[in-house]
Order: structure tokens, then sequence, then C-alpha cells
């Protein structure tokens, strides 16, 4: 057998997927190195605490608690960023990417965050930034938009990019619980992070989001510029009458880009999607998503979006494509830190606000069950253009009703302004919701 | 802008692939080409007739009906071998691998029958045999299994790899039609290849089903050593019998590995799956394959399986990968053609016979309508150690009626001796049809 070259790995963070990472390469070596010609040496592992026993066993001689024998040492290849957060990992990441080296990561908002400035100091340097695992876990979605697909321009990339909280959605949906009945749930199961917003709020898969955006439409889009909501809204009540009329509710990530107008939409909240559409089957702990291509037409992909073993399958993905960069391959298909290519993709393009949002829309109204109220609302609702395609009645145990409205074409604005109206009147006895309705074919 | 390498490109063969090829190059090749780095030329196109009509406008110097102008050309660097068969496409990959170039293929049949000795000859001279489009159309199974699952070994990779059968399944579940009504609308939509066994027989998806197996596994099957047996035996009462026992029934490809007894099953065949498998959900012209490895879980991939835009997406994806490495990139991560990692990820590795195939079966009886019969049935069942899970019947208008049972876990040889010692039954009018029940958790 040939000789092969050593690729030395240090480990920065080695908590579930540095864990993750270091048991899934021993546990197919043999043919992972046939297939990339190459040995692969984890020779550094920095840890917060070298004694704390871990599931793995590594050679004591590995650990340390000094990031610079990994980042500032020039007989590593390749630095996985496994540690988390936007603190020290942006510090690290830097650190490294300076030094041209190839960085691996699974840090979604670290990349959502400072991915700008990090491809630069990649490209800038000689090295580069790989991320497949810091979205959909185990899903190969970077690699398919960047390499697989790379015949194509992307008018709507969307789906489920949160497994926890689409595992609650579907336990709504399948035993009728509430929300905080499933919440309790997921977090003894160790689903929820420690910062639930990342989950209930929808902030990690808008880090997602945003990340597949840039990487489609090389354009970087902030938090604070998009819609991004969360599933704390979402009542046992509208999931029953959804599915009834036809749709699931799931928490969606959509990027919609508009090439004749040249704007790019980039969102994240629940809606009401057909239950005939593939993502609206994507249930439990699985992620999903639909890419639509000008070439390819619709792709779907679902996997499981996070745990252990499928992000350490991404991890060793992006290693394997770092070993192949240093035996000599260019960079990936699509170079991220290429500026002159990512102004050409994103020449003019401008973000669609969320007010320029236009489709169906699902309302629930909380009401005094009087006479009347039904009229009252919908002359609320046509003072704002707003008609109904379906009206479900629900009487509460306290004399109380809730009105399920779906409407007919109508956009954020005019619902923003028709909740605001109703909330007004005597016979609402609550702040309305509303979920806007997802038709991918629009 | 920097000066762009010139990558060649010569086509063989014109016809709906490769004009999608040429016609999706124009389309985004400003965008393509920046992400490659690379001017992309298509200098030759090899066609039997140069004066027959096209949809696309190639410049007429381009033309020419001499293979040797692509395969024997130092300045072309990617041969398209778009010409399908495995006559002429042969002789010409062979000739042009044996110069050390690239070629990228759509051909499933050639890699199937001739793969062995193609990656070998590619393997021996340098250059490479790309062949994503050859299976599930635009679909990435390929570069997914390769590239983005390489942590993985497969225990099972199953799905649905032919877009006509599919498509004729469908009709006839939706709209309670005849396999011969449906058909004959798929002809008429030119679904049907000319050669209709390659749809209806399974000959097709099988061929794509070898070429997974030698990606995932390293070893090459052949047709004749594997179960391969298409849809004509499906009947609407098959189709509606299962819907009410919550199937679907698919014409689907398998490729299990028992990695304990070291085994290999590969094969073709029309399946009841549960409704609640994502791949029962891929209907139409859509193809779908399930994938799951020992470190990712199962990741599943739907898309367009056929057609002239979805398959040019993937040879232009191949194109992509064929100028990186002509840029410089070792080959793709499975080397394929190198015999050491093969024998080694094939060590031992022996492929299942047909007869040790088992699991439960969907049995459709034609008998007379006589006292006494469903325990004629049973006994004969019972002597072949066969007991039913669920019996239905349905009288037909002649005074005969169909028995459909579903059985507890059987195999191949016990339904095999059932089925004839049933057709030598009296009261049986026709040889039993069965079906296999596909239970991908088994």
């Amino acid at each position: 057998m040939s000789q092969k070259r050593i690729i030395r790995i240090g480990l920065l963070g080695f908590g579930v997927v540095g864990q993750g990472v270091w048991k899934n390469i021993e546990k197919n070596r043999q043919a992972l190195e046939f297939r990339l010609g190459a040995q692969l040496d984890i020779t550094e592992v920095v840890v917060k605490n070298a004694s704390k026993p871990r599931e793995v066993s590594v050679p004591v001689e590995c650990y340390s608690t000094d990031p610079s024998r990994v980042v500032d040492n020039p007989e590593i290849d390749i630095v996985c960023e496994m540690m988390g957060g936007t603190g020290e990992a942006l510090e690290l990441t830097r650190r490294a990417l300076k030094q041209g080296k190839v960085v691996v990561t699974a840090n979604k908002a670290l990349v959502c965050e400072h991915g700008e400035e990090l491809f630069k100091i990649a490209n800038e340097n000689g090295g580069h930034y790989f991320y497949e695992a810091s979205v959909a876990g185990g899903i190969p979605i970077i690699k398919t938009i960047r390499e697989a697909l790379v015949a194509n321009r992307f008018k709507l990339i969307f789906g489920i990019l949160n497994g926890t909280s689409n595992y609650i959605l579907t336990r709504m949906e399948r035993e009728g619980l509430s929300f905080e009945e499933t919440l309790g749930d997921a977090r003894q199961l160790g689903y929820v992070e420690a910062d639930e917003a990342l989950d209930l709020d929808g902030i990690d898969a808008a880090h997602k989001a945003v990340i597949l955006a840039y990487l489609a439409h090389g354009k970087w889009v902030k938090l604070d510029e998009i819609i991004c909501e969360g599933i704390r809204e979402v009542s046992g009540t509208d999931i029953e009458i959804a599915g009834a009329l036809g749709y699931k509710i799931k928490l969606l990530a959509v990027i919609a880009r508009d090439f004749e107008a040249n704007k790019l939409s980039v969102r994240l909240h629940p809606a009401l999607i057909a239950k005939s559409e593939v993502i609206a089957g994507v249930d439990e702990v699985y992620n999903g998503v639909s890419v639509t291509g000008d070439v390819v037409g619709t792709t779907v992909l679902i996997g499981r979006g996070a745990g252990q073993d499928a992000t350490s399958s991404s991890v060793i993905s992006d290693i394997a494509d770092a070993v192949f960069m240093i035996q000599g391959a260019p960079k990936p298909v699509i170079s991220e830190e290429d500026e002159e290519v990512y102004r050409q993709l994103a020449d003019g393009l401008e973000l669609a606000v969320p007010a320029d949002l236009a489709g169906r829309y699902y309302l629930r109204v909380h009401v005094k069950d009087e006479e009347g109220v039904l009229a009252k609302i919908s002359n609320i609702l046509a003072a704002h253009h707003i008609s109904f395609a379906t009206v479900n009645q629900k009487e509460l145990a306290d004399g109380t009703a809730l009105i399920m409205l779906t409407t007919h074409a109508s956009n954020e604005t005019a619902v923003a302004a028709a909740k605001a109206a109703l909330t007004a009147e005597s016979v609402v006895v609550a702040a309305p919701v509303s979920l806007r309705i997802f038709e991918p074919s629009d």
C-alpha cells in the first residue's frame, strides 16, 4: 500500500458534536482513509476541562486547554471549531483563517453573524471556511446547492430547518397536546437549546436561512431586516383547523428570489402548507429543504437536522473536502469568499421589505359569543380589502368563541392593520393571531 | 476581470439531453463561469445528421458527423457522451478514456453493463468517468453518496428510480385506471422509452440500482443475478386493496447490505410500502432515493428523475467537477476506478441470492367462487408455512372471485412453492400474483 499523506486535525471544543466527529472517524476510519487517500490524525483536542469524563476515549496527550495549540500550530492542517457561540469561537476562527488555515464549523450563529468577515479573511489568506454542518445537520444542502446544482439559479428555497420546533408541532398535531405540554416533553428529552429563544422564536432556523440565502444569492441579510417569528403563538386549535382544511402548520424558512424585479425575500415563520407538499410530510425532529432551480426543477432533501451523528457526518464530509483542497483541489465550486463572484451574483439585488409580502392568511380571532360578531369581523376585514375563503367557529367553555378564517390574497400591511382594528373592537377579547399560508407554486 | 482558462467540450450526440446541456450552459453561462473560474466552450457537436432542425441554435462549424473530432482531438478537455446505447457509445467512450480524457455520461445502460471495464481504463490512463446523470436524473444521488455521505457505510439504499412506471402507478391509483389505459397515455406523452421493456419490466431502474450498488459497495452485480420485475402484473385491484391496508404500490430499487453476514442484496420489483414512508409519497414522474448511513441516519432525496433540463443539470454538475479536476483537483472522493479501494470495500462481500429474501407478501389469487375455496387456499399456504395477516375478497362479474391476502413473514422459496401449488389447484383459475411488502425498518 502506498504511503498516505498525514492530515492533522485540531478540534476546538469537545462536546456532543466534537465527540461525534472523533467517534465516527474512528468508526469508519479504514474506508474513509481509502477514499481520501490520506491518513486523518486528530492530534489536538482543546477543551475547557481536560479531566471531565467523556464518552470517547482520547489519548491524554491530545487534550489541552490551550486553543493556540490548534489555531497557531503550523502542523495543524484543519481546524474544527466545535465550541459554538460567537465569542471565543469568532476570535479563534478569525485567528486560524488569518494564518491561512482551513476551518470546518457547525456554528450557524457564527456563520450567520460573522460569515461576511470570516469568508473575506479566508479568501485573503488562502484558507477556506467550510460550514456544511451549520445548516440542517446531516442533510447535504450546502454541497447540493454549491456543487450538485451549480447549473441553476434559485427561484425558491424553503423548508424546515429546526428539528425542535418541528418535533413540538408534530406532537401537538398527532396527540392534540398544547404547546406548553409538548415543550415540557421536548425539554426533558434534551431537544431544546439552553437559550430557548433559538428554537422557539425561530432564531436558530433564521440563522440557517440567512446562510442559505448567502450561498444561493451572494447577499448577507441581517436578522433584524427580516420576518423572524417562532411557534409560541401556534395553538392546538390552529393545527386542528388547518388540518381540516388540508394543511399542516410548519415553521418554514423561505428564501424566494424574484429575478425580474431582482428582489430577495428571506423569512422565517410558522405557516400553513398544503399536506400534498412533500415538506408538509417532514415530521418529528426531521428537517427538509425544497430547492427549486431554473434548470433542475424542484429537488427535496430530507434528513436528520441535528444530533451528534448526523451533524458529525456533515463535519466529516467537510473534512474530506478540506483534505482534497489541501491535496491541490481548487476551493469549492461556489467560491464564497470571492467578492467578484458575489458582487456579480447579487448585483443590484434588493432585499424585499417585510411589507412587500403578499399571499393568503389564516386568522384566529377570540371573541365574545354575541349575535352579529361575525358580521362585525367581516366588515372590519372588508374595510382592509380582505375577503375570506373559509370560516370556522369554536365555542369555548367560558362563553367566548374562537373564529378561524382563511383569507383570499392579501398582504402584510392590510393584515396588520386589520388585526389592530380587530383588537380595538369591543367584541374581540384578545389580540388576533395570524399565520401565513405558504403556497410554493405562487 | 482575470483571464479564465478555456475548457473545450465535445458532445457526442445531440438529442434531448445534448441539446439541454447546450441550452442550459448558455442560459446561466455567466454565473456558471464565475463559479468555475473557467470559460466553457462547446466546440464540437457530433451528430448523425447535421442538417436536422434542432431547438437550439449552434454555429454550423461546430457540427460534424465524425466522432474522432471529439474523441481523438487533443484540444477537447471534456467528452460528453449523450448518444446512449451500448454499441458505438461503448467504443467511443473506451477510445476517449484510453487517451486520458474526462468523459461525462448520462448513459445508465453503458455504466451498468460496462462500467467495470470503463472505470478501469479511466484509472489506468489518468482520466475520469463521471456519471451523475445516469441515475435519477436531476437528483444528485451520486455526489451525495460519494462525497456528502463519505463518513458513512450504507446499510440500506432504496427508492423509485424510473419515472415512467411511477407515473403509470400514480395514475392507476388516483384515477382507478387499468395498467393498459394508463400505458396508452404515457406513450402519447412520450414518457415511454422506444424499448418499452426498459420502463415496464424494470430494466432501466435495475441499471441504476446496479450503479448505486457499485458506488456504495464496490461490487458489480449482473442483471441476471438479481430479482428484476416490472409493473406489468400490478392491477388496479392490487393498488386499491393495498391502499385500504395503508400501503402504496411502488416500483422499488433496493440495495441492502448486511454487514454482519457481509451480504449484499440488490433487487428491483414492485412492492407494497407503508404510506407513512416518505418514498411512498413520491408520485407522478418524480424519483426518490432513501439512503441510510451508519452515521447520518436516513436521508431522502426527491426530484425529477428524467427530462431534458433535470438531466442536463446533473451533466453540467459533472462538467463542473471535471473542470475542477482539470484545474488540479484530485479525482472525486470515492475513486471508483481504484481497484485497491474497491477490493477493500467489497472484501469478501457476497451477493445474496434471490432465494435468501424474506419478508411479508401480498398475494392475489383468482378463484372459482365456490364454497370452501378460502379453506383450500389457506391449507395450501399452511402447508408452505405461510400464515396470513389480512384477507379481502372481490366478486367478479363472471362468477369468479379475487382473493387478496397479506402474509406474515415468509420467504421467496415458500411463496414460489405455494404459488405453484395454488396454480395446480382446480378452484384456482389463473396463476396467482404475488407482490413483496417492503418494510425499511426491518
